[in-house]
């Protein structure tokens, strides 16, 4: 439908100010999958004449939301065999984990995230083997696409401490040398010399950038400051300014992460970052879970983007990102699933709801978090550094018709409180079962259900029939060498316990 | 179905040692709703004669849930107009709630539970119009025994501090002389001495403890130590000892709760309770978020229980509770929602999933808790306060026939490693969708989203119709009285800004 008008008993958006507007029996015209008007529905249907009608008075509708941290895996790193565990021991149990078709795990991801609302997605691809990268990474942008869905798209590169938080060679120096020889072979099928990087990143750029679909944007992604240089980072930097494009990238996930710039550089990674003048709004942060109070300054003063990945951050046993002391700093806060969300499916609203629930602080005086606050992490904050800032992430004319509708039956019964703010139970009850319809740029890509770009019991099928055949004798032998690197990984870990000062967030108490 | 065989790919249960032991291809043979045999499908099959077959190999089998730790409400109090707010303020919130049909609103509520696999139910009763609660708590026994669950009932009694953490009247005098007489009027109602309470308990338990069904037990509950007398608080104990019941009761919930033992007693609740010779192994406490490392200590050598209410104690601004070195210690740890789960509805599989990933503290070398440990919680280990402690809780021959049938193919789709422990994705994955069907005492309650012994949309129609009714003159008044009442509480508590020590879990960090 070139125009059709969207009704919804709410019509629920952030606005500029970090509030929330909820209009009351509303609608929302577009044309071309472009919003041109939001208003009270019986005055919208009296102003235009449009192809069709969707929603009414049963449903909730809410800016489509935005995945801001994100690696694919449709079919999950659990179900994959790996167990949740410390950051730094699931990296490296990740290393035996089967191969898989890009095109089809991208695609099952992308209809997975459809059906709890999420239109769009900042999707960073972990680093794959360099002889078919671009024919993958072609692969997993058809799979968005395909989908339905719009894609901020970046490939990270590890050039350096690609084993532990250490230089490679000095690492590999204390494995059992057939071992060493083994890590090194398998590192080199991911490695890519910087200029091949930046290459890979200028070609992605003109061919999607500016993707006749308007769905795509391409951004550079160092994968985080133990793993690059700085001569690296700065090329980033230098490459996004002349790109006009962001860059987004991992950051102190771990408190290893963070110690890691204490002993470097004396300092913390926020902090060095600043010193290399990397720190700006074009720039987003995944996780940032071990921000100090002049860290969280300097994010502020710069205008970076933290994405915050609650469920990632606990599974990998990471902590709590401080989202309230970020808030109120002025971070732009973002929100992500990073592919390991608490269901283990990528539901943004479940996600929503976790981050709603858990950065309450204790006690009558001290900070918590508001649903207007965590939609607009999901929407407009999350908008911000994918390359679609100001075109998604709100119902206003102007921005691209993403759009969700909820149906209301379930979360209105047997009863509602008829003053209680709309956004407080949408996002204190909505399941993606309540999902009714999804719809990117004017057009609906789920209904009830089914998805109307791509059938998902074929893609599964697909998934499943090549999913059935044996594992490959390379990658049987990379468990093996992953399960005998384990335990000197985990010795050079245990060697360096990390100090914890004190904490943002004071959840009980030992005295 | 006098007895049956009930066959799952996997058979999971809790171990007396605190592991899980699941069984490949096994059966549940259940007579007369006791489990008589526990094994290889193949086996049982050969060894019994049964009159129906359940399960298949398509499913999972794991013991029913039991929420530890619920106060009913079905149509929740988010529904009912209360916004989640720091624990004391949102209590006071709570007083203009309006008014409802104890058998309606518990019948909803047991249905609820049952759909995500809850069989048993730790139910405590808020403490309503004296006049009317004999007639009202009938009611709500014959709703979770309508509904087919297994109830462990108390009705708890606060006989002082009813305002907030201070004597009533010495808080009173500091209101408008009319509100405080309002306050007092309003409180009247809900008013009983101790000897009516204990008369009514001793009835209750003549009533309900050897109810005929099997299915109900009497406890006794004190509301908390700021809520009791000493007195009140040791003929609790009294009278379940001449009983032979348990005691159930809420317990340093909230910071401000462990800072009014100090304040009182110069001790922590805990130590209060160790002197008064109080605690042992039939009690269990709620929350017990603000316990110590000496707290815990005396809870493990006393053999007392504490049930987790994670989303509760998120939602309510009440912490996290120290869940980890409780286990260490060897406390005796439940799993309960509280009726403020994370997503509004009571769903136990979600709020396991919950526990699972809130536990996980940061580093290689700092405790998480396991799947194992989750699934004890909410199984084996809540069943020990109830009253059916050894009868429920895990798959094994002797107990009664309680379990939950979890279709493993959206879990299992498209592909799942096959080394993966069978618990580990369960847990990890399976929601309220995925449960095929429910048994309490060998008898089907719940097969395919319907219930077999009441219908859920007539249970809804007549809520439905009840609550779009006006709230009654009183109710509107009460709130008035709430409303006019919240900024001296407010006061109250700001005014007591409690210290908190160095916290058990450090999730990030300021410096």
């Amino acid at each position: 439908m070139a125009s059709s008008l969207i009704r919804g008993k709410y019509v629920i958006s952030p606005t500029g100010s970090g509030g929330v507007a909820t209009r009351h029996d509303a609608a929302v015209y577009q044309e071309h999958g472009i919003i041109k008007d939001v208003g009270p529905y019986r005055e919208l249907r009296g102003r235009h004449q449009f192809d069709g009608e969707l929603g009414g008075p049963n449903f909730a509708i809410i800016p489509g939301l935005v995945n801001s941290h994100h690696h694919g895996r449709g079919v999950t790193t659990l179900q994959m065999g790996t167990c949740d565990d410390c950051l730094e021991m699931w990296i490296l149990a990740g290393w035996g984990r089967r191969p898989y078709d890009h095109y089809l795990m991208t695609l099952y991801t992308a209809l997975n995230m459809l059906e709890s609302g999420t239109t769009a997605v900042m999707y960073n691809h972990p680093q794959t083997a360099a002889a078919t990268l671009k024919a993958d990474v072609d692969a997993v942008l058809r799979g968005f696409l395909d989908a339905g869905m719009r894609v901020a798209f970046s490939s990270y590169l590890r050039n350096q401490n690609r084993v532990v938080y250490a230089g490679d060679e000095e690492f590999l120096a204390v494995l059992p040398a057939d071992l060493a020889d083994d890590v090194r072979r398998y590192l080199s099928i991911t490695e890519m010399s910087d200029d091949e990087y930046f290459a890979f990143c200028g070609e992605m750029h003109r061919e999607y950038h500016n993707h006749a679909s308007g769905k795509a944007r391409v951004l550079l992604s160092p994968a985080n400051v133990q793993w690059n240089s700085d001569e690296f980072l700065l090329r980033c930097k230098e490459e996004a300014a002349r790109h006009q494009t962001g860059i987004h990238m991992h950051l102190v996930e771990s408190l290893y992460q963070k110690d890691y710039g204490i002993r470097t550089w004396g300092k913390t990674p926020v902090e060095h970052l600043q010193d290399l003048e990397f720190l700006g709004p074009e720039v987003s942060f995944a996780h940032a879970v071990w921000l100090t109070e002049g860290d969280i300054e300097l994010l502020a003063d710069t205008g970076a983007t933290v994405c915050h990945n609650a469920s990632s951050n606990l599974r990998l046993k990471n902590g709590i990102a401080p989202v309230n002391p970020m808030l109120a700093a002025g971070v732009n806060v973002a929100m992500g699933t990073d592919s390991t969300a608490i269901n283990d499916d990528d539901d943004l609203l479940q996600e929503m709801r976790l981050v709603s629930k858990l950065h309450r602080q204790p006690g009558l005086e001290a900070s918590a978090i508001t649903v207007d606050n965590v939609l607009a992490m999901a929407t407009a904050n999350a908008a911000a550094p994918t390359g679609f800032a100001g075109e998604i992430g709100a119902l206003e004319p102007g921005r691209r018709a993403d759009m969700v509708l909820i149906r209301l039956d379930v979360l209105e019964d047997p009863y509602l409180d008829p003053d209680l703010p709309a956004a407080e139970f949408v996002l204190g009850r909505a399941r993606s079962q309540d999902v009714a319809a999804v719809i990117v740029d004017g057009q609906v890509v789920l209904q009830d259900g089914v998805h109307t770009r791509a059938s998902k019991a074929d893609v599964a099928k697909e998934l499943r029939e090549q999913l059935a055949r044996p594992l490959e004798p390379e990658t049987l032998a990379t468990r093996r060498m992953a399960g005998r690197l384990s335990p000197y990984v985990e010795r050079f870990y245990r060697s360096w316990p990390p100090a914890m000062g004190a904490p943002h967030y004071v959840y009980n108490s030992r005295t």
